[in-house]
């Protein structure tokens, strides 16, 4: 059956970890369509690349035949932080996580096929498992296993508290592949434990378990940390053209065969042909020029994309940025540092005094953009393009 | 308000720590009935004299014009033991719940007033709490601080498995508390942890917080071990007069003072002059005599009572058995002893071969009883007046 091989390598792409791939083999050799899960946060759903390449993931499970179910993760929502702990994480209600859910498939739906996805909600079977159903699930898990979770293990050794409820999230998230039937489950490297919870509790339903798979979590624009909001080195997936243009073009050029790799949906093969050109001599920047393009259509339109690349394309050749530049790494003070600063320190003002002067003057670009204001500053984890007047460039990273 | 002062140290009688006394009294000081809370366990009830010091104390309660509400945990009983470990932990059904509710009232009502008890049953407010309602509980307490109970930080560091459920038990306890709107909380030394999450989950509901009162666990007749089933050092409450009579006057004169005041309902003062009187001279005899008359009385009558004392007189008397005997302690084996070892090694018989024929004979009592069986035997923890022949008697105590 060498086409099951064939899915299993196109499954495996990117992924971090498959268990089991012996398993895996055997539900596709049933050749029936798989129940392929993945859960999200019912909060505000505000997708960015990182969590892209899960759903490119489902993609994948997609363009084979399988079933792809897009779990929202509503009963615990619509319960909040209950230790209180947590401001932000206050109850939602049930109009919420309606329009909430709502956001998400207008924005999964640019991956995914609306026709061959089924959006579940947890609510259905948690409510329905009762205080007494609380109970049993509560009993199927020892607390020392559950202290071996990474994170509850660190805690625990740190003396930093964990809620007795966060014990039962693992295990709801375990009944949901049982309420669901999953034949496979997706997350992020960070779920592994939560996701082989799911295989115990299936076992002891009497159901196979499900093969899990962990997706590796993406790098953000610094190449170092996790693609995050509070980091401020995401590319959502709803920022204008240009913005993602820009952006996706300050990558490194080692980041950007990882962004092939996860978010391309180039073949693994016409991705090797680039690297191949690239040691030939061809330049990384039209080879990004390739994926931004892509990545850009596929969140707006090709159209979009065209003008975006004419557009940066324009800036730069206004603004005459060398391909080869200094590459200096600063150190933030309390997360961030000003603008002027990082002028002097890079060397690209003899003052602080002289920086504020070209930024009045109007002298100073960041990624190509004239800015005006001269109290902006960059926060740590971010990588910018610094231009003052027509020559002076470096490339800055804020560590 | 010397009143209030007095029924604290009338409530104060055998308790191990009732925290806080101050609360208790600006409780009392209100001058409302308290709602004083017990719970049992729904498992079928029958008690022994160990069970009813709570019950004794609940009755200290009524006198003073307080309301007693007698808990059965149905709840956790209709869950049974959901880990699947205690195969004698089998959910109960809701006829059996009533059942041994029934059972219940029959027996602790020879004790309490009916009128002014009320029989509570937290399935009511068990059920209603949801799963939701189960998290959002689980939400209060962290995982450290419920390991800081003993048994829980025994078990976690000898490896042993806890559920995670086990943990959600304290927290239903407590929330018992909160929706019983308990005043005070009576239980064992070994619920103390429990009963103080109980005044934790009311004070973040905005509840006054129960005061707790913890009385001591009842000796066996050993005087050694909790009174118990397991242990065969129990005398239960539905043993006939004569059983139970035989019972009481083998504990030792010590045990006796102990006793009577976790069992006795007479007062401290009547109690004190008991103990002049046996230094006066008094035969401790006599005054057991009492303590098992009065106990008697309480679950059967006094006319049963004092047939039991006639019969008991009649058998010693016959028996002869003298005041004064040596006292025997023998090592058990595999948990019992065999009646053939024991007479030998107390010196009783000169081999076992000639126990089994005094056994035989019918020349060997215990507990002024005539034995034929010679295959008898005693288990740990158990101690018994054995005689052989009109003379030679030990008072025997299986360790």
């Amino acid at each position: 059956m060498t086409d099951h091989k064939e899915s299993i390598a196109y499954i495996s792409r990117g992924a971090d970890e498959i268990i089991q791939e012996e398993e895996l083999l055997k539900k596709l050799e049933k050749g029936k369509p798989l129940r392929v899960k993945t859960g999200f946060d019912p909060t505000a759903p505000d997708l960015h690349l990182g969590h892209t390449v899960l759903i490119n993931k489902m993609r994948h499970f997609q363009e084979l035949g399988h079933h792809v179910m897009f779990l929202i993760g509503d009963f615990t929502g619509l319960i909040g932080d209950p230790s209180g702990k947590n401001a932000t994480r206050k109850p939602l209600t049930k109009d919420e996580i309606a329009a909430n859910a709502e956001t998400y498939r207008k924005q999964v739906f640019k991956i995914l096929d609306p026709d061959l996805t089924e959006v579940c909600f947890n609510s259905t079977w948690g409510e329905a498992l009762g205080s007494a159903g609380m109970i049993k699930l509560a009993s199927r898990y020892t607390v020392a296993r559950m202290l071996e979770r990474d994170d509850f293990k660190k805690r625990y050794a740190g003396n930093q508290p964990i809620s007795i409820h966060e014990f039962l999230y693992p295990l709801m998230q375990g009944y949901d592949s049982v309420a669901m039937k999953a034949d496979v489950e997706l997350g992020g490297t960070d779920q592994k434990f939560n996701l082989l919870v799911g295989r115990e509790l299936q076992k002891e339903e009497g159901q196979e378990p499900q093969v899990i798979l962990t997706m590796p979590i993406l790098e953000g624009l610094d190449g170092a940390n996790k693609m995050s909001k509070s980091l401020d080195n995401y590319i959502g997936i709803e920022e204008s053209p240009d913005e993602m243009f820009g952006k996706l073009m300050s990558i490194s050029d080692i980041l950007m065969w990882r962004y092939f790799e996860l978010l391309s949906f180039k073949s693994m093969q016409d991705i090797e042909k680039y690297k191949v050109s690239v040691k030939d001599g061809a330049n990384p920047r039209d080879i990004k020029f390739d994926l931004a393009e892509e990545i850009i259509a596929r969140f707006h339109s090709q159209e979009a994309a065209d003008a975006a690349k004419e557009n940066f394309i324009q800036r730069f050749r206004h603004g005459a940025v060398p391909e080869d530049m200094p590459e200096i790494e600063l150190q933030s003070v309390d997360g961030s540092l000003g603008l002027a600063q990082i002028l002097k320190q890079a060397g690209l003002t003899a003052s602080t005094s002289e920086a504020f002067r070209m930024i009045t003057q109007g002298a100073v670009k960041i990624d190509a953009e004239k800015v005006s204001d001269k109290d902006i500053d960059l926060s740590a984890g971010s990588t910018a393009v610094v231009q003052v007047g027509k020559r002076k460039f470096a490339r800055i990273s804020v560590k």
